[in-house]
């Protein structure tokens, strides 16, 4: 398999001299700590923190995954110059119907030159 | 080419007969009229207005897709179930980059049962 | 909708003077005539016969889908480079089961700079 | 991340035991083990050997993804009922250019119910 990059995985100097680079590339899953069984709510998941991506034609975040545990739940895609061919943190809100447990979300990302990524896991209560 | 249904193709009569299942099916754009050049602006796409879509294991939203005339800017997928296999307007919010001229955004979505859908087209001015 | 490009559907003039940028985008769909209910058999995409499209950062071919009648059989995507940046016939091997009725197959294909390009349609008899 | 399930991860024991569960879902990557800079050739990416994967409405192989070490380089998405909604070994056979350097590829794929798994590497020589 393609190995995945996660920022928890390396090392404190490592990650303190590139810390550009791994922020650039993290996916963050961004939502509500508790939600309500059977209602919708939303997740936002956005590439970097602090240091934008490149949107270059040879060089650009191909896709997001949203996942629960093992369960892929949405995926969006995008084309170089979606961001107008200029850095961003490439972002997107899905909604989506909390299930009758809780739910232990992830987002992966893609950047085509620089490989797989995958965030910290979200924890969200089900109520 | 698989046929493409369109709300605006239909003749008036079949469109009040058969309303929720135009409805249900039909994406729409949301967004701002007027946008700023190389400024980030929201689009959300949204499946139904009035109606909602099933989220059945054979018969759920698989995909929508953001266009600006021929090109395509973004597409979000589903699994069945991540909507909580409930009726649902399937939506998502992508976050492009204003280019240098004006817009002609379009939806489309894919129906596992019922194939091919697209919106209206919503014109964006770009200033 | 994004316009769909149809070689049938464009004057016999036109065709013959832009005969190789209509080839080059025209997916084709290659299978047997008659196949076996429930049976596996090959269906072949290729996009363009005569005439190789660029597989460059700014101009690649993203996707190729087939498609009987309305519903979507399977997709494949490329990024660019997955043919050495160079003109090439992107192609596919798909591998489907023949349902109980006779099949229509058609493929589409997205170049990023022209748009979505339909095939012709292939009867497929199922015995 | 989610969990990234591998045969050669699992115990011997685990192995046994589970025999057919571990081989429906594993992809495999069938190719030359040698090929020529710059020419085509061919990829295929299987899912399961002795075994094959449900394809119900609520338990299929949604994708399988070729890998060159951190590069993706295509994809195959599947509906459920592309494989006649009866058993099958989802297939793709991909048609790739050999870059300058040897190649490292791996495959992977996605079932509904039991995650994201992963093939062997296969090695192969650009001479």
């Amino acid at each position: 398999m393609p190995r995945v990059f996660k920022v928890t995985d390396i090392e404190q100097e490592e990650k303190e001299i590139k810390k550009d680079y791994f922020d650039r590339h993290t996916p963050v899953v961004i939502c509500a700590d508790e939600v309500t069984k059977g209602e919708k709510f939303l997740v936002k998941v956005r590439v970097g923190t602090d240091y934008r991506h490149p949107d270059d034609f040879n060089h650009f975040i191909n896709f997001v995954q949203l996942w629960n545990r093992e369960t892929l739940l949405a995926e969006a895609r995008f084309l170089p110059g979606t961001f107008g061919n200029q850095p961003a943190n490439p972002e997107v809100d899905f909604y989506i119907v909390a299930p009758q447990v809780s739910m232990n979300l992830t987002a992966m990302c893609l950047c085509t030159q620089h490989g797989l990524w995958s965030s910290e896991a979200k924890a969200v209560k089900v109520v």
